[in-house]
């Protein structure tokens, strides 16, 4: 028996509090500060690329959906939780991403665990760039598979691994368009060097899909892999679609494996009717609308280059999102709170949401913004930047 | 470099298929059967326990949401993704349970990898019950705890892993009401061995909530503990309350510490306004219905009482989950297809999603069931009784 064992029941968890004090001196602490239903902030902080989230088509399709089909989906997709409308959006998925088949999560990081975790295995290597997301990782470390992290963005790194392997498998894990930075990861050439060594591609796109290539059809389409028998893509349906949920888009056989053998779909109540219904019809105004993509990514760079003139440590978007470095996690924080004051919600990102330890301001452009809302935007964020964040 | 090295691009996946194989030789193939928007089923297969999933009133409030807070939330908890509607449903979620504080996650998948790994880590040991559900399983496995899986229900085992754990913290997971039999775990006696041990206690009351218990409360009010300084338990929004996501409810520490380091609530975008406004619609109902539980649980054990009569396995609903067993997964399968036939939907168990490995036909008592809804269930399920499923 160990020290703790008498502790009485009012100390077993003062060791939280221990770890929260460790996170104040770290200037670590997060706080969850609900909003009102309407804002008159500018947000630069949401991933809703399109405008969609509140587009009257899309939100009515919500709405109409919770009343025909119920507030919630009842039970697993196996089970009872597969409506019809599931079916059509994973049909009308496939076809626009040009993929065989896909299939609904209820978000994208229960895609991604399922996607990772079913398609790799004790047999596997899992090649991963090091700074992808948290469910891609989780995805990683439930697998069971041998996982390398290698270099950011670096493909001579992701061909090392593949042919040091010591399993018959490979997986290589990469996103498209990194969360944070907005860079864009070489997916072409990694696809190139997965085929030389036997391996499949893993591609999530969350940061991709409905912002880049022909009419928003994602990063994996414009490298003309979406039908590709060896690469498989995540979604998510929570960003330029502005609704919830997750999805995988691949080859036939992928997705069959997925319905029998991903834990994170069968042992998960299904999407619920109103994210599916409100995923569908933003498909179909992104497909009645493919200039929208555009106007995100316009924003982005306009936003990057203006404050990149202003002194700024700013990357250059590759869809809609940008970072600003800041000098330390307490400068994010009020750099933020300073912005918020002035009317502009941006993101801070502190570790451990930062792959490199370095926090910064994360912006995005929506489709909806206005040349105005992009120079006043710059303005603010300039005007509030703490010492040390210019170059 | 591995025999795989130079496999062509189209034969990378081709192990899926051979996966496939053996499990279609086992009997283990799974398929989606998409539903339409009305069924003149009886559904004794989804976890829609209390009838609130299709009740006006909820699945109105879900379209009042989208409508007016949009599809999605646009972003995670921390950034944009915390409406006054989800900041709402925590508080009332509290409140009901009689515990400090709550916290909403997109799923009850998520809010259980959450609460377990944020509350366990290298310096815990874990002892979980054996079949406990997989996002509880997920949980462990990624909280780099030493995990010890012990005998299904029996405190003496969990006694003595807690005191031959090297870990000082520990942490004790356990589910209230089984979900595949409907089974009940000894949660007073767990609380007691706990504290003896200096131990938490993580209960998963997903299949309790709504269902036992005062009006509803669930299986942690009722043994006592929901106000306990050791004790969580882990909610679904998606059965009894009709709706979609989890929520983990207990001390305001505890909640807290997941706000600033449980991964699938920090990396995850935060659940749709119109399953939040539906689970809070849903919470106000039972509290102005508090006799609606207890018709789901009669219906149960009349079903459970009339099937055994049959001669039929069937388990003694502690809740409102009972199961039957089947003596190998295809008459499994073909019995579920045969009620199917005979209009009444059941779901079908097998492995991996029984813990014990025998597949079973799983039912669940809903509120709004009739007399006569249990009587011909009873009759058609008798009927079409494979050989061997009698006693
Ligand atoms: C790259 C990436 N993948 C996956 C996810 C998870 O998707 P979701 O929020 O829909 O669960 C996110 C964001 O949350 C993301 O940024
Ligand atoms: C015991 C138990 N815990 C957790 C979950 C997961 O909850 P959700 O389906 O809301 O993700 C389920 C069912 O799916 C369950 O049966």
């Amino acid at each position: 028996m160990t020290a703790s064992s008498s502790l009485p029941p009012e100390t077993v968890f003062d060791w939280l509090d221990t770890e929260a004090a460790k996170r104040a001196e770290a200037g670590l602490t997060r706080r969850l500060r609900p909003r009102p239903a309407q804002q008159d902030e500018l947000d630069l902080a949401g991933n809703d690329y399109l405008g969609l989230a509140r587009d009257k088509r899309v939100a009515g399709a919500a709405a109409a959906a919770a009343l025909r089909w119920g507030a919630g989906s009842t039970g697993s997709r196996l089970v009872t939780g597969s409506t019809e409308l599931h079916a059509e959006l994973e049909h009308e998925l496939a076809r626009f991403c040009g993929a065989q088949a896909a299939l609904v999560f209820s978000s994208g990081f229960a895609a991604n665990l399922g996607a990772v975790t079913a398609l790799s295995g004790a047999e596997s290597a899992i090649v991963s760039d090091k700074y992808v997301h948290a469910s891609l990782i989780e995805g990683c470390r439930l697998s069971r598979a041998d996982v390398a992290a290698v270099a950011h963005a670096t493909p001579d790194a992701v061909r090392h691994a593949l042919s040091t392997r010591r399993k018959p498998r490979a997986l290589v894990v990469t996103e498209s368009v990194f969360s944070v930075d907005g860079d864009l990861a070489p997916i072409e050439e990694l696809a190139g060097i997965c085929r030389e060594h036997g391996a499949a591609l893993l591609i999530d796109d969350a940061h991709g899909f409905g912002v880049l290539g022909e009419g928003g059809r994602g990063a994996v389409h414009t490298a003309g892999l979406s039908a590709a028998p060896d690469v498989v893509t995540t979604l998510t349906l929570s960003k330029a679609l502005g609704a919830q949920g997750g999805a995988v888009v691949g080859p036939r056989r992928v997705i069959r494996h997925l319905v029998e053998t991903a834990r994170s779909f069968i042992f998960d109540t299904a999407l619920a009717p109103a994210s599916a219904a409100a995923a569908l019809t933003a498909l179909s105004v992104l497909k009645s609308e493919p200039g929208l993509p555009e106007k995100a990514t316009n924003h982005a760079v306009d936003l990057s280059m203006q404050l990149k003139a202003a002194g700024l440590h700013t990357t250059l978007p590759e869809a809609a999102v940008t970072s600003v470095r800041a000098p330390s996690p307490e400068a994010a924080v009020s750099w933020a709170e300073a912005c918020a004051e002035h009317g502009i919600r941006v993101a801070c990102f502190r570790p451990p949401s930062v792959p490199d330890g370095v926090s910064r301001l994360r912006l995005t452009a929506r489709a909806d913004l206005t040349e105005s809302d992009v120079e006043r935007a710059v303005k603010v964020i300039a005007e509030t930047a703490p010492p040390g964040a210019t170059a």
